[in-house]
């Protein structure tokens, strides 16, 4: 029964912060105090460092099908990669083909996972054939395999988009059983029209990714989103908001007494729309979905999570390479060379999120070092039903846990990450702050640069309701 | 060459209010003085009534087919009964089937419509089937024939809803050469999730299509098209908005300098949803849609429509009668007697609405005689390109006027009115005001209770460009 | 029994444009006709004129007391010059004196002005000592006096600034009465401190007015303002308001059905705070209050007078020279030469409301031209109870009407005008649209750049209620 | 040195919930962990028993003075009251008398509290005589005597109010030094008016209490200190908050990005205005400001809380006895017998938070277990600048713990609380959940119904800046 000891550390959670001793044992968080004095434990000297919750991050594509296209990381070198970035949990998506049960597609998912991942995970369920069957579905996976949060595209249409109709016949069946709809909200029918009036006149290039993509839209689906929900009193949670005009039907509604949810990723916060002026195909790399915006929405995003209307930051990791590669990977941002439209969308990052946090939210004084905690590790797991277990140092929580060196510089660039992808959003940006171990539940995965963890050992966690936080 | 001389009367329009002669010659008015005397006009004595100009009613369904139904109005009786209520222009639809074009769609209405309408008039086009060679229609159909304003159904699935899509093209083309969408604002895929939820249920009774027929997604809808129209930079007009959370939508829109238009009916300002709990089938006679709301709704209409966030008030007459008929009205209430689904949806009212108005709203002070004037013929005038041949009392403008005694009592009744359905929506109500005299470019129509005009009479009105008006 | 006929003209109000001949009538307007032929009239040919109800300008200083200083034009002088720019209607103000009753200040400020004024005009009287005995004089000042709206002042401690307690006591009297009070809205003790604050670091140059009169300073008193209004039950009116931010709080409340109005100023509309880098002592022409604002305001002001958020344009006419001046005009804004605090606050503009409001809110359409008559001529006279003897064309009003030629090219200054100042706020702009003849009753009083008027010829106007326009 | 174990608890934090044994030494928390044997250690068997942070009240009156009043407790009586309701911090005042300097202000109410209290304490100093010499002083109460917040009166004409200009000052000058402003926010001129008006018509009753203090004034005030204090760019903290409107502008601050935050307190989540409708004098029992609010204005509060846009829950301890008292209480709200102008405000309920909060919040689910916390422990302590050391149960933090039986039944009663009043707003109340054990410091102070604390052993706590938390 082995015992791990981590002396001398500032220990955060999303509300506290104080010098402490921890000790695991059986995976677990045994004991914390001031002074802690265990023989034959093994031992961790935390001196200087910030000794953090796991980070979770409930918006992840692995080996994630895309049109023809399919990402780059598979299960085990996408939680690697997350490993090495401090997140010990996450939540990646099981894909409904049209036709397949909610069954099927759940257990086809955990089969492709379950051998390769390297951290704890959970799915939540992409249904695009919303027949009564599947419905019918719906309450059993919720409460017997814990998976409670279901995702509906309102983009994407032939291929992944469900209409209203179908959102809200799942919300109000989901609702009832502790279930949360997340919503991929941008008006597709109305992109369409812009996507075939660039191409009719011949723009091709990846700017025109973001510019047939509008802010309006996105705010439009937000708030029509929202609506649905308020009608099928479930919650409901916006997966990566990027318009202050969609964060404003958010803050509305939350105004008013709905509980209406909303995360935003790094690359809103610190990247912006120059982007895709990059010279030749440069812009692809920075084709994902929404699209990055004008650098002046940055400071409403940043409102927004100081006030609590954004509670989660997630990174969309979607990772294709910009090239083709020569190892198995030959889907690439190159399929768009000659048409936006055929750009695989999505970004790779899911490494760098606590680091970009640390350096550019808590450093600056942007957001407080707690409510870095809140936003990367509790809130996502109270939002999806994985809290106490995750999301917080506690007694009696997995030992999921950080050692983070708060004063180490270091430079982001696609050669020292982990992921599988041949390019970086951040290439060549100077941060400080790096992840410097990290346990899952209470063994060592990552030091340093060096990898301990294996394939495999990641946990399937079920999950209790989503979105009852309030 | 006749001439006509109103003496006496206050006139009122929608900024002024004096006393004067008015001389009408050829149709239009020729002169306004303090006092006039032409030997050879014929004259009206207008002393003790208002002189206002004729009504504007921009939402009336003559004959409209509606699934297996007809109106129960012709164009003959409909504008009949419209100038006994000091309507002298109305704005009717002409309805697109599938696979029609645009052109088909107005010349088969305009056949319909001409040999029997009694006062002047133009038409929305609906559009049902928005393919390139309809959409390529269009700017003609502003430009060389009038019709300036398209209506577009987001309820109705499967017979006349168009998806998001479809309504962006249509607004990115008639945007660009003056047209309007006016935009019947109701979420119609989650209704029908409603009301085959209701129906499963058992619920067949007429209650049930207020039931089904939320208020929250009237709200999405509404914020949904001004969206649209925001990012298609043209005015948009919602047609008979009755929930306070769709008027807020407008609110907004306006606050941040979108023009964004609506309309209300009287019945959502002088009747709530308590009528649905009439004994037996009784409720179906006030099965229009949107549905009556609860009563405190409309003190919300009501500062909109003092404020002018509300512009226009129209009837959105749609009459079924509640019994079969023995002269060839056979579509009636009945048809719904089992399901609430299939009751024909639509009230009648084209003949109360300056009546109810003056009474319910400027008698009690709510509006002033000069809003009630714009909200009834000026503002629906400019909105949809009539003006100044309509919607004013100014030299140069058509002779639609109407003379109305402010302050005779009656009461209102099936039995009173003339159109040809079978009951009233206040059937008993005791007003105070009444039209006394009606006339249509320069010609008397209506006197007291004498019917005066003939089929045919009235002018298909070419339009200017609508929603252009701040 | 004089006749005049002003022929051919477009004549325009605030809801209608058309063709038409007038035949004028012991100063009042005795019929408008397609074609009128009046043996004996004095013939004016309006051929390619707007022909316009005169301008009411509703916020005016003649002859006004400020501290030590007087403005420099007297009430011949100003009414002059504002006639001169198509203002036949002006309220001033009758400023009480601390001790005085209301009867006193009234009767001497119609004292001092009937001798010179040569346009009608009425008063605003400004309460500055709110006694029992004072407020009890109020209703008979409304009845009787036709004074129905009482100007205080949120600003100028020490002088001016009455406190919450006596602007609710004097509200609460009005009130009830058919009156209406009009804040100068900014909060005084805080813009005091502020003052203070920059003397004591040596801060003295006329920039110094404008960062000592913060805007959120002006959002916060116009709030106050009108929730006191709302709580006393009666309509308020904010003057010369300039800031987004007070805006936004008459939005709110216009959109909760609170009857808040407000005016802005064409300064604010086409100018900004630029004006004060000017070099030297030159800023001082642009120390008014509220002081003018960064240029990305004015699109707020613009939309707020596109939706009838903001009512009126007047023009704050409170004239200072720059310099001395031989002609015993002795108070100039050289009094301010040391310290930004003692320059009189106040700019011309009487003249060029009209002008500037045509050539730069209708030419580029920021505003149609019937708006532009009702923000300069119906809506004062409407709001400030002058309707219908004032501020529209119609049978049995004033002949008070400006014949505007829409495509005169001239240029501003202070050589061309004809106030006393010796500056313009609009030295050399170059602009489209001037006026070329100006009636008063009936009276030709301005001939292109003849003065036919002479002092005196002004009558003071007793007012209806103010502000119960909804 | 002593030690004190909790064992078998269940831990409740603002974030945690969790199962352990809490292991306190020196009055401090050694440990946490998930069994603890500690053999000297003093056991406390806190099975079925919730184990929570020590509640912090930073808003009560003890002692006070209030014109010719006193508060019927002292800080002995006050204070053990506190405790009996697991209130182990608590926040009073130190009033300043019109002459005084801010360092007599907090050395005369030191000496005074000092040798009575039995818990932990700070005082907000409240300031009625802003002079340059008072101002100057702050910096140094704020840095060197933990004194970081300072509250100022907005009504109170005459006794405690302070004019905009020296709240503004106050603003800038401790904003700098980590300074925070607390209002009482109500228009006092205007409510002055109010009163005047009431009891001129004779109305003298305790209803008018109300009546005179309506929520638009409260709205009003609330507006204007956070607009104040975005000008100052400092936070800024609205104490009491009863009403919606007020709210509502908090609301829209934060939205923005301002700092601005309130409180609220449990008479307004659980009484309503009709306990002014109780016969006789008994109405006096419930004169508080702001008085207790229609029953609808609720919701709005716990929508506040449930969102974050209130921050925490305060009691505003204020009390005085209903009827005279043997005792040396020789102010009782009796003083108001003919008068309610003359009524001391205030009422008792320092004891009575948790457990109210608890059986009407938590219970019910309007708020979470761990919202409960964050309202009355953690918020408070880091609004105040007193966490870690308070607020929280974390390894390091001061052992100011309570163990709390979330199911024991008991009714509320004056015989059964611990203040000197003699009487209970929640007379006869019965409620479940109830403090059992308290612990200041780790040393046993309440124990069921025994009392084990002792005057004078509470200590004066530094304060670390406030407001400073987003």
């Amino acid at each position: 029964m082995s015992q791990v000891l981590i002396q001398n550390g500032r220990v955060v959670t999303a509300v506290d912060d104080y010098r402490a001793d921890i000790l695991i044992q059986d995976g677990r968080i045994e004991a914390i105090a001031r002074h802690l004095d265990v023989p034959d434990a093994v031992i961790h000297d935390a001196a200087g460092l910030l000794v953090l919750p796991g980070g979770i991050d409930v918006h992840t594509h692995m080996e994630g099908p895309q049109g023809p296209a399919v990402n780059c990381d598979t299960y085990a070198t996408g939680t690697r990669s997350a490993a090495f970035g401090g997140t010990t949990t996450m939540i990646d998506f099981a894909y409904q083909n049209k036709g397949d049960s909610a069954r099927q597609t759940l257990d086809r998912r955990l089969a492709l996972a379950e051998p390769q991942v390297c951290i704890d995970y959970s799915f939540h369920l992409i249904l695009t054939d919303v027949t009564p069957a599947v419905l019918s579905e719906l309450p059993g996976l919720i409460q017997t395999d814990g998976i409670s949060s279901f995702k509906m595209f309102m983009a994407y249409p032939e291929t992944l988009m469900v209409d209203d109709a179908d959102i809200f016949r799942t919300m109000h069946k989901v609702g009832e059983h502790g279930g949360m709809v997340n919503l991929h909200a941008e008006n597709g029918g109305v992109i369409q029209v812009l996507i075939e009036e660039a191409l009719a006149q011949g723009h091709t290039s990846p700017k025109y990714h973001a510019l047939t993509r509008p802010r309006l839209m996105e705010a439009e689906a937000t708030h029509r989103a929202i609506r649905l929900a308020e009608l099928a009193e479930l919650p409901v949670y916006i997966v990566h908001l990027s318009a202050p005009e969609a964060l404003e039907t958010v803050v509305q509604a939350r105004d008013r007494g709905i509980p209406a949810f909303a995360e935003t990723c790094p690359h809103y916060l610190f990247l912006d729309e120059q982007e895709y002026d990059r010279p030749g195909f440069e812009g692809a790399k920075y084709v994902m979905t929404p699209p990055l915006r004008p650098a002046d929405c940055q400071h409403h995003l940043w409102r927004g999570l100081r006030f609590d209307d954004l509670q989660i930051i997630a990174t969309d990791h979607c990772p294709f390479c910009f090239n083709e590669q020569p190892l198995g990977l030959k889907y690439s941002k190159q399929l768009g060379a000659d048409s936006f439209a055929q750009i695989p969308n999505g970004a790779p990052g899911v490494e760098l999120r606590l680091m970009l946090l640390y350096d550019g939210g808590v450093r600056p004084g942007k957001i407080s070092l707690n409510r870095f905690v809140q936003l990367t590790a509790t809130a996502p797991a109270k939002m999806f039903g994985l809290f106490p277990r995750k999301g917080t140092i506690a007694v009696g929580s997995d030992a999921d846990i950080v050692l983070f060196d708060p004063e180490q510089r270091h430079t982001l660039s696609a050669a020292a990450h982990h992921s599988q992808v041949d390019y970086s959003l951040f290439e060549g940006r100077q941060i400080v702050g790096k992840v410097a171990k990290v346990f899952s539940r209470g063994e060592l995965i990552v030091d340093g640069d060096r990898w301990l963890g294996k394939s495999g050992q990641g946990q399937f966690q079920k999950r209790a309701a989503s979105g009852r936080i309030l």
